[in-house]
């Protein structure tokens, strides 16, 4: 089996850990800042040292790609350059680092594609200087209105728009990604989760990203004085949130064991020491891969009382997403690369949003797990070894020059 | 009996509500702000209208004396003529005009009073503008340092020693309240809370201040991502939180049925809808009269798990109180008034701190209550009607008098 270079990715991941460095190891790389602009900038300098044409749409994408010798849509692979602030050298940019090394080899090899090979970069993945994550590839997939997003606006006042405007990386919009032009879309991510880790597993060959429900509760009782309110009395909205975070505990575990569902934010009022809280709201999201499960999910929440711990309870409903199911024919030809190269495995569906679930709703698309140290992502201390983006990076090349002969 | 004079009574309450007042209805009179010396100086005037003489000690105390006939020393009442930011128009103020017209009926009907009587007003009693609550009595009782207080800071970073400069109301230190020459302190105050107005009282005859335990409580797990790390890898800090809460509650409410405790403030860290908190930071106290009961709270406190839900649970104790018990004569002057007023009432503890709670560990004290319309106070929807403001005023009138004699 072809491999790629173990030393190639290690300088590239050291690279780009340069660009937006922080003093905790760290890169803060926010969309079009400068130092995205840097990263981009290298990417386009590598690809063009290979001989790859170089191609930027009018939302700031790259694409960057070797020909193929039939007439056929291209196989993609890439992933995103940014990342959020203080996040880590790997989230994103190692899609990006994986599928150039993947042309390296290519071209190194001489090998002689029927399919171009396109390495990606997506604009504005994780949403951390423009609202909302995925914000191009939801444009690019009908998902967000356009001008909408143009008008998202950073801590700055500079709006998507300008900032895309300012940065010199707004190009052509007849070079958009194209999904009648595009055989697949391969994304090779760190697994932002323990299971890989703790499994012993190189890859996780993932099936899909699940499905997510989204609720706001809100809890109403009676701010009072803490010395002079007998206990009978009181509306404590606080009392009635942790009722409720308990009890939703209690009736959650029962479902699907891999089901999961947080409660990330919660906002007390007044939050003073000496005064029982009379609203409390907070943020419920859950995610699954089966739509069943999830109704489950809403089925509970929708069963909230009306009235916990002498407070009003209410909930309301936010957005949510169905599972998306991946390509079987991309996932195939990862299992098949993964197999072949003796690697261990999980089939297993994302939790976390990535670019590939938009293009996938146009496109055949899949993704490509390596393990998170300790699971952490969007943190300096995010980390895998360079033998595990190695062994990605081996499938993500032998899984492109499979589909590249189907 | 004798009795007050209820229109003078609506006429003060009316005229205090206009110093400060506030869209909502009612006041924002931060100690020794504009709108707190407007009010001073109107005790001021009042008094000096009937004859007192007045003066004022180094930390803007203003002390109102009638004379008494012998050379005994003084029977005081009064409060505060601060408030808190969008405050009622009832706390602290009540306690000075009921004052007031004590010694407007004490002169109008010519009583020959043995004992000196003081209207007293004190200073910075809410802790609004300068931290803590309490700040002067607590000086003047010498429960805080006096050259830490008058560094005490506002919003605007003037402190509790330039403001008291500043305003003129800066008096003689040789004038501060002497506990050799104070026969007894009364404090006539809403009662901030529902009891009264449940049971169908006129008045609270108060016999003393609770206890007070005080303690923070500390969550730490770790922030992971809400979609991709299972349940069971996870170290939720809310939820252990939340486990907690629920937990306290169910442990403290077997214990004494007067006790009151609280969870006034939680901050959750970082509180954001898709990370799994990793910290999170909860106040916890309690009241009760029995130093016993607080005694129970703490062991269950300090029996908390040193893990909850897989979080790290620490627990410090904060400062707490001892309860503080009225003077059994003062007590009974304004109990025995009461009765012969024929209004009914319940004996009480306070729930709440008050200045009488520092003047009386150095002098004979005690407080009425009056009811708090749905028990609210700190709040511009604070109120008590003129019929109860008025009882409340004739039993201060006759506790006064009754005292006088003995």
């Amino acid at each position: 089996m072809l491999k790629t270079n173990k030393d190639r990715i290690e300088e590239m991941v050291e690279t780009f850990s340069q660009m937006g460095k922080t003093d905790g190891g760290g890169v803060t790389r926010l969309a079009l800042s400068k130092e995205d602009q840097q990263a981009r900038q290298e990417v386009v300098n590598r690809m063009e040292a290979i001989g790859a044409e170089i191609k930027v749409d009018d939302l700031g994408n790259i694409y960057a790609t070797l020909p193929g010798s039939e007439d056929l849509p291209a196989i993609m692979a890439g992933s995103h350059t940014d990342s959020v602030v203080r996040g880590g050298n790997y989230d994103g940019i190692l899609g990006v680092i994986t599928a150039m090394e993947t042309a390296e080899r290519i071209v190194e090899e001489g090998i002689d594609l029927r399919h171009p090979y396109t390495v990606a970069v997506w604009t504005n993945e994780e949403g951390a200087r423009f609202d909302p994550a995925l914000m191009v590839s939801g444009i690019l997939t009908d998902h967000f209105d356009e001008e909408k997003m143009k008008q998202s606006t950073d801590t700055e006042g500079v709006t998507f728009g300008e900032a895309l405007d300012a940065s010199g990386w707004k190009g052509e919009k007849e070079n958009r990604f194209d999904p009648e032009k595009t055989r697949a879309l391969f994304e090779l991510h760190i697994e932002q989760g323990p299971v890989l880790e703790a499994e012993g597993k190189d890859i996780g060959v993932v099936q899909g990203v699940n499905g997510m429900v989204n609720y706001d509760l809100t809890f109403k009782g009676q701010a009072s004085h803490a010395g002079t309110f007998p206990m009978p009395f009181r509306k404590d909205a606080l009392l009635a949130a942790a009722e409720t975070i308990t009890w939703l505990h209690g009736e959650l575990d029962q479902l699907d064991k891999d089901l999961v569902y947080t409660t990330g934010r919660i906002n007390t009022y007044p939050n003073v020491h000496t005064i029982v809280p009379d609203e409390v709201r907070l943020t419920f999201e859950a995610r699954h891969t089966d739509p069943e499960v999830l109704q489950q999910v809403v089925e509970v929440i929708e069963s909230l009382p009306q009235e916990v711990a002498k407070c009003e309870a209410s909930f309301e409903k936010q957005w949510g997403r169905e599972t998306v199911d991946f390509d079987a024919e991309v996932i195939e030809s990862i299992e098949e690369a993964t197999k072949d190269l003796g690697y261990s495995y999980n089939e297993m569906y994302s939790g976390a949003g990535h670019d590939a679930q938009y293009i996938a709703t146009v496109a055949p698309a899949s993704m490509i797990f390596i393990p998170s140290k300790d699971g952490l992502s969007h943190n300096e201390a995010e980390y895998s070894t360079i033998d595990e983006c190695w062994k990605g990076a081996n499938v993500l090349l032998n899984a492109v020059l499979s589909l590249d002969k189907k």
